[in-house]
C-alpha cells in the first residue's frame, strides 16, 4: 500500500492512499497519517478494501506535486549513520580515528517540520555550507522498550526517501563536543509517497532497502548508489533506538547518507563524501558546497521502472 | 501566572491555571498548554483574568501529586550543558580533552513523553548506570529562524524544573561517537507547575533561574547548587538553537545539570558529579549509582518560601 498527505490547511494535513501508479487517490480510514500509525490494526481491513478498489481503477486524480510530506511532522526523527563506506571515507579523508564503536551510530534531529518534496528549501546562509543527503527511512507504530531486532521488524509498518540537508560549516565542531548535531541539521524533505515494504518486492531483503537512489544536482547525474550495503538493518536500527525508551508510533528512523564501497561507479548521496573522495585522491577538495537557487532532485526507482517513492525535486533558497 | 496539566485521559492533557500557592485552579482559556503557547498572544486578557480571580480566592481545590508534566510531550526538547564548573569536573575526572568549542553546548533529546511529577521511573536495568540530572528549563512560544539573544528573551513564555534522568554506562561511549546520546537519555520528568519568569521576581536575572535546586536522595540531602552560575542565560540558548532552524512553540530547552564553582558547599544535581569529584579527591568514586526503589526529589524555592515549580518526587523501578 502507498500512501500520501495533501494539503487541507491543518498542520497535520489529510491522510490519502495512492495508487501504485501515484495518479489516483481515495481518502484515508483517518484524517491523519499519525493517527493510522497510531490506530494501524484497527484499520487493516479498510486499508485493503481501498487498495485493492485502487488496483481496479477507483479513486480520483492526484496532484503529486502538490502533497506534503507524509508526515509533516512527527514526534521522533532518529537518524542513524549506516553505511559503514561513507564512515570510512569520511574519516579518511579528514584524518580523524575512526568511531569506536560496534554499535549503530544515530543521533536524535529536527522533527517538528518536515518538507514537502517539491518545497523551496530556505536556509539563511550559503557560507554555511549547504548540502544534501540522500537517504532512506522507516515509519514505525508504537514500540515498545526493549524489543528485539526481529520482533522490530513488524513494526516498520512504511518505508520513506529522505533528504536530510546539512550545513556543513557546523559539523565538525558541533560533532567533536560529542553532543551531535543542533546547528549542522536543519529540516530535512521527504518525498511524497510512503510505502509499506512489500511494495518493494525483492528489494526488501534483511530490513534494507537494495535499491539505487539517483541524485541529480542541476541536472547532472551524482550518484546512483544502493541502500543493501547497511551494516545494520532497519530493524537493528529501531531494536537500538528502543534499548532504554518506548517509540511512538510516527518515529521515523533513518538509513544515514546512501554510499557504496564502489563509490567510483555508483557516486555518493551528499557532497562532503564527494569531497572526501577528492582529498583522498587529489590532496584538496574540487566541488564546492551548494549556491541559492541550485536544484536537487531524488529518487528510488522501484520494481516497476518508476520512482516507488515520487520525486524529491527542490530550490535551494535564501530564507 | 502559573499553569498546570490535569490528567483528563488523553495524552495532552488539560490545561489550567493555578493559584500562586498551588491550592487552587481555574480551566485555561484553552484545552491545552501546547495550544495556549501557540495562540499566547490572543489570550493575554484572559489569563490576566483567571490570575486576578485567583489572588482574590477563587478556583477549585487543586490535586497537585496527579496532575502530568505541564507539558506530557512536546516537539522538541534541546538540552544545553551550561554550567562550566560541571563540565571542568568531569573533564578532569575522567582526563578527558576540554571540549574546543566557545558555543553553547546542547542536544536533541527524547520529546515524545515526559513524565509527571510523581509518576515512577521505569527503566530496564540497575546496570545501566541510573543517574538523575537536576536542571532548570524554559518553554518557548513560536521562535522564528535567526533570532538573536535580546529578541529571544520575549520568546520566554514558562519556566520549568526537570529531571533529565541518565544511563551513565551509555553516556561516554555515545558521547564519543560525536552523535550524542539515545541510549544514555531515557524520558525527563517535569515538576508539575510551570511559571512565568515574574514569578521569579529578583531570582530571574539575564535569562537564568537563580534559585538553589534542592535534591534529596532517599530522603538525604544530596544538593542544593544555584541555578545563577550558567555561562549562557536561557535566550542566548534559545538563539543558539535558532540559528539554522524555526522553533516551534513550546520547544524545551534545558540548562543541564545544574552545577557551582563551590561544589563543596553547594553539592551537586547528579551523581555522576559526585562520582568525579570523588575520583579527583579520593582517586576512586565511592558512590554507586540508583537502585530500583531508590527515590529522587527535587524543589526549587521561590521567593515566597515554598516549592515554586511544585516537587518532583519519584522511585525509581523495574520496567
Amino acid at each position: 500500500m502507498m500512501f500520501a498527505t495533501q494539503d487541507d490547511g491543518s498542520r497535520d494535513g489529510r491522510l490519502v492512499i495512492v495508487s501504485k501508479d501515484h495518479e489516483r487517490f481515495l481518502p484515508g480510514p483517518v484524517a491523519t497519517l499519525q493517527q493510522l500509525l497510531e490506530e494501524w490494526h484497527s484499520h487493516v481491513d479498510a486499508l485493503s478494501g481501498a487498495a485493492a478498489a485502487l488496483d481496479e481503477g477507483a479513486g480520483e486524480k492526484l496532484d503529486i506535486a502538490a502533497l506534503l510530506a507524509p508526515l509533516p511532522r512527527s514526534w521522533q526523527w532518529l537518524d542513524g549513520s549506516a553505511f559503514t563506506s561513507h564512515g570510512a571515507l569520511m574519516q579518511r579523508a579528514f584524518k580523524m580515528p575512526p568511531i569506536e564503536s560496534d554499535l549503530p551510530l544515530m543521533y536524535q534531529g529536527l522533527s517538528h517540520t518536515f518538507l514537502s518534496a517539491c518545497a523551496d528549501v530556505r536556509l539563511p546562509s550559503e557560507a554555511h555550507g549547504i548540502d544534501f543527503e540522500g537517504e532512506f527511512g522507516v515509519i514505525t507504530d508504537d514500540v515498545p522498550m526493549g524489543v528485539t531486532a526481529e520482533a522490530a521488524m513488524d513494526h516498520i509498518r512504511l518505508v520513506v526517501q529522505i533528504n536530510d540537508w546539512s550545513l556543513r560549516t557546523f559539523a565538525a565542531s558541533e560533532m567533536k563536543t560529542g553532543f551531535g548535531w543542533i546547528q549542522a541539521k536543519p529540516a530535512c524533505s521527504v518525498a511524497p509517497v510512503a510505502v509499506t515494504p512489500d511494495e518493494l518486492g525483492a528489494a526488501w531483503r534483511k530490513g534494507r532497502v537494495c535499491l539505487p537512489l539517483h541524485v541529480h544536482w542541476n541536472g547532472e547525474d551524482f550518484g546512483r548508489p544502493n541502500g543493501s550495503e547497511m551494516a545494520f538493518g532497519f530493524h537493528e536500527l529501531l531494536a537500538h533506538a528502543a534499548l532504554t525508551r518506548s517509540l511512538p508510533a510516527g518515529t521515523i528512523i533513518g538509513s544515514g547518507t546512501v554510499s557504496n564501497d564502489d563509490y567510483a561507479t555508483h557516486g555518493s548521496t551528499c557532497v562532503s563524501e564527494r569531497r572526501g573522495i577528492e582529498m583522498i585522491e587529489q590532496g584538496a577538495p574540487k566541488t564546492d558546497f551548494l549556491r541559492f537557487g541550485d536544484r536537487i532532485q531524488m529518487e528510488a526507482v522501484g520494481p516497476d521502472g518508476q520512482p516507488l517513492f515520487g520525486t524529491l525535486d527542490q530550490l535551494v533558497v535564501q530564507a
